[in-house]
């Protein structure tokens, strides 16, 4: 049995005795019921997501993706593709967004390069992992953006990386990515996957123009008519329209999910990994979090089509992890709330009246 | 000349000059143009606040302010009066929820007794600062809530807190509060200044129930027609509805900005001192950042109405600076990323080519 069959099939279900002794302590704690909204349901869903009634907190690492795309050729990006080995070496040197970020909350960055085109692990990068599954997909309007083997690799990957990471005791993974052009397979997944018309879904990625939009939104269009046969199910869908990081970042979801660690998912370009992964195996959503709502293309729009509630919104567009990132620090506050809140007993605080 | 005269007569327009120069570096950030969003907002708002086109972070702290409140004897609170003093022990305690995000992200936390009916003062609980204006207000339905003079007193309570923690070196302010009834002065007041209806402004507060929710409209409603006269100004509204707590909160929003500190506002009741603030002093909004949209009564509305967009949406409705601290931690994570990218120059990353 493949190591991608055999995740998915040991993927339980939600815990929910779990959530309900959370719910529990929640309500004895000094606030009015309820009050912390939201904050209250991230807890009642990490328990349960963990199988642990206590919901202890534990380490948050993030992962970041890095690959290139085919189908960059198609001038649908606003940059040229030699910035996504630039920005892997700013990611791992400490200068991009997410490494900011990543050491304000004290999380180690996993930079994983899983298929940039410019090769640079002959001499490694440091803080790189490498994990290439190619020097960047195929273009997808040249036919499958990813042969199935390398499609099915990338999602190992990923799973890998949910448990190492789980082995050394995180208990929050946060994914990310970098890739010029990542946005338009993205958006063909996505478009694919919600029955959203392709012009409602794709976005300026990095800033294009309108004539890039439109430019990009036929690509789209072309390959969602191109692999038409490939979009019934998750694997061949992601075979066809790639992405190895895309990939990687669904083999995470996965696996972070069979290793009952809740995953939570960045912007537009990880919520496809994320709807690829609940193609794979439908109900893996509950094993989620969706961090923000990204001002990208159709994201609002998937979000609502998939009935996902996102913890920021702040219209960022960046990726990388970053609203991943800032989410975890409201996941771990929700946490921390509910461990160190004194309880109406503890405290000497009398209770409603009417 | 009083201090709060002193202190509106010295608040200055915003700096646009530190907003552009601020906006300028976070375009030589390597990430695409615009693509953090509202953290970028944040960011070109506390340069042009603190007047500093290099927007240098310092450090936060959070100031809660505690009061009784007469209406209270309306039967307005699913909580007894007597969890105001016993909140107030709580929260300096460290047990309470604003206790523990306070220790959280570092924040110093200085606790106001603004005028709890229960004194305390003559066994000070540690922790606490004493600034009581009063033994709780009177009920507003039996009179004005406060004399001018104990407005004027409890505003520049919060004045002078604001001046305290300026001269300490700190660069932006969370606002919270608790005291039992507070929800229906600030709906009086929101209402007052919004003309929206009573009962789309009311909320449960710590959860009435529907019965309750009738009651305290009607409270809210017979409070309006009463002090109709006293409605035409910031000082006059605030005397007539109370809440000492709301009185120094407002005065915590005009010496933030007469000392160039951001102060973050809390949710719904905070948010009713930051309009009084507001109408005091027209302008003073921009001054301020609204840290989250709760889901208290007509808080939405409210914020609508004044065209302010709230950092956070987490359905909070706990107050005591919760949302304040949440969003400060948002801010101050906008300000890491803006000092601490690497820019495209430094970085060595390529540009945009289309």
């Amino acid at each position: 049995m493949s190591l991608l069959n055999q995740t998915v099939a040991s993927i339980l279900p939600l815990d929910n005795e779990a959530a309900w002794a959370a719910d529990a302590r929640l309500n004895s704690l000094t606030k009015p019921p309820r009050s912390l909204g939201h904050l209250e349901e991230l807890v009642r869903r990490y328990a349960a997501i963990r199988r642990d009634e206590s919901a202890r907190s534990g380490r948050g690492a993030i992962a970041v993706f890095v690959a290139d795309h085919g189908v960059a050729a198609e001038g649908v990006s606003a940059f040229p593709q030699a910035v996504t080995a630039e920005m892997l070496r700013n990611i791992a040197a400490g200068g991009a967004a997410i490494s900011v970020l990543a050491r304000r909350f004290g999380y180690p960055l996993k930079v994983v390069d899983v298929g940039v085109k410019i090769d640079t692990s002959t001499k490694p990068l440091k803080g790189v992992t490498y994990r290439r599954v190619g020097a960047g997909t195929r273009n997808f309007l040249d036919g499958p953006a990813m042969t199935p083997e390398d499609a099915t690799r990338a999602l190992e990957v990923g799973i890998e990386i949910a448990r190492e990471l789980a082995a050394v005791g995180v208990t929050l993974i946060g994914i990310g990515e970098m890739g010029i052009a990542n946005s338009t397979p993205a958006a063909a997944i996505l478009s694919a996957l919600t029955a959203i018309a392709p012009d409602a879904m794709v976005g300026r990625g990095t800033g294009l123009d309108d004539a890039g939009v439109r430019r990009k939104t036929e690509v789209v269009a072309r390959a969602l008519e191109l692999h038409r046969a490939a979009l019934a199910s998750g694997e061949s869908m992601l075979a066809a329209l790639g992405g190895f990081e895309i990939a990687a970042m669904a083999g995470v979801c996965l696996g972070g999910a069979a290793f009952n660690v809740p995953v939570v998912v960045d912007g537009f370009i990880a919520t496809a990994a994320a709807a690829i992964a609940e193609k794979i195996h439908p109900g893996l959503f509950d094993h989620l979090f969706f961090s923000h709502r990204s001002s990208e293309g159709g994201h609002a729009l998937a979000l609502e089509h998939f009935k996902l509630r996102p913890i920021l919104d702040l219209d960022l567009r960046l990726g990388e992890g970053t609203g991943a990132a800032l989410a975890m620090n409201v996941i771990e506050s929700a946490l921390d709330l509910f461990h160190n809140m004194a309880t109406f007993a503890g405290a000497g605080v009398s209770g409603k009246v009417r």
